[in-house]
């Protein structure tokens, strides 16, 4: 996952003129639009898609070369690009990130985490081989058990929780589909669905 | 939902000066790139956040005031704002767009649309009560049994394929979450995945 990246459109992206903080007609919230050549520039929140790479019982994890965490460990995860889908996305950050070529599997969560203006999606995956490596992103990948997994080194709160629900699926017997949210304030995570 | 507004960087936003297109240290990818205050301007996919409605075995849809497709049907949706979940941007459409204050219920489909830089997420939602209205974006708002419903007049594939989803689920009495794409060519509704 690259480091957040997000600013205020000060200057039109279009013609270059200074913007205009206002609200545009039609609209109930205030946004930066240009007085020369009319755009108005919507910020919204970006989606973050990763797998869950599973082989066997084990699963992939990445140790980050990067800020912010690095040093810890991560699902391979990042931005989602223009003209690909939340799917094609989440495989190719594996490939970058851990060297490892999946399958797809279903949508295991999608977490919000707003005070950054992000939604994480993650899939669960089965790697193709064990041929993996660690990509310019990462330091070391390598496959943990679930008794392995270092709970006090990872880096994002949504991978924590994405990996605790998956485990409590498992043990269950039953693999589903989850959505929470990721509060701001609270040290611990805060899963508010299911 | 409200229109399509995607643009290139072609000034820097942070800084008025103008961009160049190339691919920044540790990326793989050309970005804008701002040679005077080093900001990279990354353009990611936005998520687009709705509700299906029930009001019994009803679904209240609306009817658009506004292009793309006015006049026609679709479920209550729009862009999803920073500093909200998935599922609050999901209530918020549904009072403005339909004036109608739903419980929220599970995920039910995340639809992605790669060819408008869009994913479209949709949950199962319950009417708090009948008391309903058109809201600045809609023409009109109202129920529709399943045997009703204007498929020939509905604006947005996303939202077709939500409904043939949601119905054929509620026949075979499990509703599940689903995940598939919307391709661009087809003139027919692809689904890629459940």
């Amino acid at each position: 996952m690259p480091a957040l990246f997000y600013c205020a459109v000060k200057y039109c992206p279009v013609c270059g003129h200074p913007t205009s903080a206002h609200i545009p007609p039609g609209d109930n919230r205030v946004r930066d639009c240009c007085p020369q050549c009319g755009a108005v520039h919507y910020v919204n929140p970006r989606p973050v898609v990763g797998t869950i790479p599973l082989w066997g019982t084990q699963i992939l994890m990445c140790k980050r070369a990067i800020e912010p965490g690095r040093g810890k460990w991560t699902l391979p995860a990042g931005f989602m690009e223009v003209g690909e889908t939340t799917g094609n996305g989440a495989m190719r950050e594996t490939l970058e990130e851990a060297g490892a070529r999946v399958t797809l599997g279903p949508l295991f969560s999608m977490i919000d985490v707003p005070h950054v203006q992000q939604v994480h999606i993650f899939f669960q995956a089965k790697l193709l081989d064990a041929d993996f490596r660690a990509g310019e992103e990462s330091l070391e990948v390598r496959l943990f058990d679930e008794a392995d997994v270092p709970w006090e080194e990872i880096a994002f709160r949504t991978v924590s929780t994405t990996l605790k629900l998956y485990f409590r699926d498992r043990a269950n017997g039953q693999i589903g589909t989850h959505t929470c949210a990721i509060e701001v304030i609270a040290p611990t995570v805060a899963v508010t669905g299911a």
